[in-house]
C-alpha cells in the first residue's frame, strides 16, 4: 500500500478565483471580541479548509491586512470573505435578517451538546466564538437562536478559541457537506 | 429557556488528582518535531479536554516546564501525562510494543479519510502530528499502521497543527467515548 505523502500539486487546491466561485458551506463564523491576531489568522485558515461563506470580525477583533494575522492565515485572508462590525449585536441583526440561525459556542445552561446538533443540509448557520478570557458575552448569547457546547471532560474545560472553531466546523462540515 | 453561562464551579472540572485517576480515552498524541511552543501548549489543553492518556514530545518538540508552553497550556501540563523522546521512531517502537495502533495524520496516498476512520471502543490508539512546515516525515509515516487525513476543500489544504489535533481528537473522542 503506497503511503507517499501527497504532493502540493496533487492536493486539488483551489485558486482564489475558484474558491470565490465554489459552492460554500452555508456557515458564517462570527468572532466576538477575539483578542489574539494569531487566533484570527488560524480561524481564516480553518474557514478556508472547510469552505465557509464568511468570517465576521466584531468589536476588538483585528482585521486584515495585518502582519500577525497573515502569519497564521498563510494567505487564507485572500480567499475567505470577511466583514468587520463595530458590535457583535449588529452582526447578529444582519445575519438574522438574511435568514441565518445564529448559535453561540459556549458552556451555558440548556446548551445543545455538539454531537446532538443536527443542522439541515442547506440551513444558513452563523456560529459565534468569543473572547479568550470572557468567552461569548451573556448579552450576545441572549440574542442567539441557541447555544452549542463542546463536551469537555478534563481539568480546564477551556479549549483555545481557534481549536474550538476547528472542532465545531469539522463537525458541522461533516454533517452538512459529507454525511448525506 | 435559561441561557445563563455556566459558572466555573458548575463545570464539573476535575482536580489534578481526579484527572490522573480517571479512565482516559486510550489515545496518545505524538508530536513529531513540532516547532511552535504555542502549538505544544494548545495541544496539552486539548488533550486535557478530551482526557487523553498522554502526549509524547519527539525530536525538537519543546518540553514543559516552559513559559511559552505554559501560556497556552494554562495548567494542562500538570494534568496530562507526557514523555519526551529523542526521535519519533523510538516513540513508535515503544507504542507498538505496548499494543497501540499508530496512525499519522497527514495528506498521503491511501490515507483513510477521518470520517471513515472507525476505531474500536477500547483500542489503544496513537496519533502522530507533524512539523508546521514539513508535516509528518515520510520515514515516520512508513513506520505507521496507517494514515488518517482530514478532508480539506479550500485553497490552502494546511490546517494549523493545534487545530488538526482538535479536529481529530474530537472525532475520535466522540466515536470512542460518546457514540456507543
Amino acid at each position: 500500500m503506497e503511503r507517499r505523502k501527497t504532493l502540493n500539486e496533487e492536493l486539488g487546491r483551489l485558486s482564489v478565483d475558484e474558491f470565490k466561485e465554489s459552492i460554500k458551506t452555508p456557515v458564517v463564523i462570527v468572532l466576538d471580541n477575539v483578542r489574539s491576531l494569531n487566533n484570527v489568522g488560524s480561524v481564516f485558515r480553518t474557514a478556508d479548509a472547510f469552505l465557509v461563506e464568511a468570517v465576521y470580525l466584531c468589536g476588538i477583533t483585528g482585521n486584515p491586512p495585518n502582519k500577525e494575522i497573515q502569519k497564521t492565515a498563510l494567505g487564507a485572508t485572500e480567499s475567505v470573505h470577511w466583514k468587520p462590525f463595530v458590535t457583535t449585536t449588529e452582526a447578529i441583526a444582519e445575519l438574522k435578517q438574511q435568514g441565518f440561525l445564529v448559535y453561540a459556542v459556549e458552556q451555558a445552561q440548556s446548551a445543545i451538546m455538539l454531537h446532538h446538533f443536527s443542522p439541515e443540509k442547506n440551513q444558513k448557520l452563523a456560529l459565534i466564538f468569543g473572547n479568550e478570557v470572557n468567552g461569548v458575552e451573556q448579552e450576545v448569547i441572549n440574542q442567539c437562536t441557541g447555544v452549542i457546547e463542546i463536551p469537555q471532560a478534563g481539568m480546564k474545560h477551556s479549549l483555545n478559541i481557534s481549536v474550538s472553531v476547528g472542532v465545531v466546523l469539522w463537525d458541522v462540515y461533516y454533517k452538512m457537506k459529507i454525511k448525506s
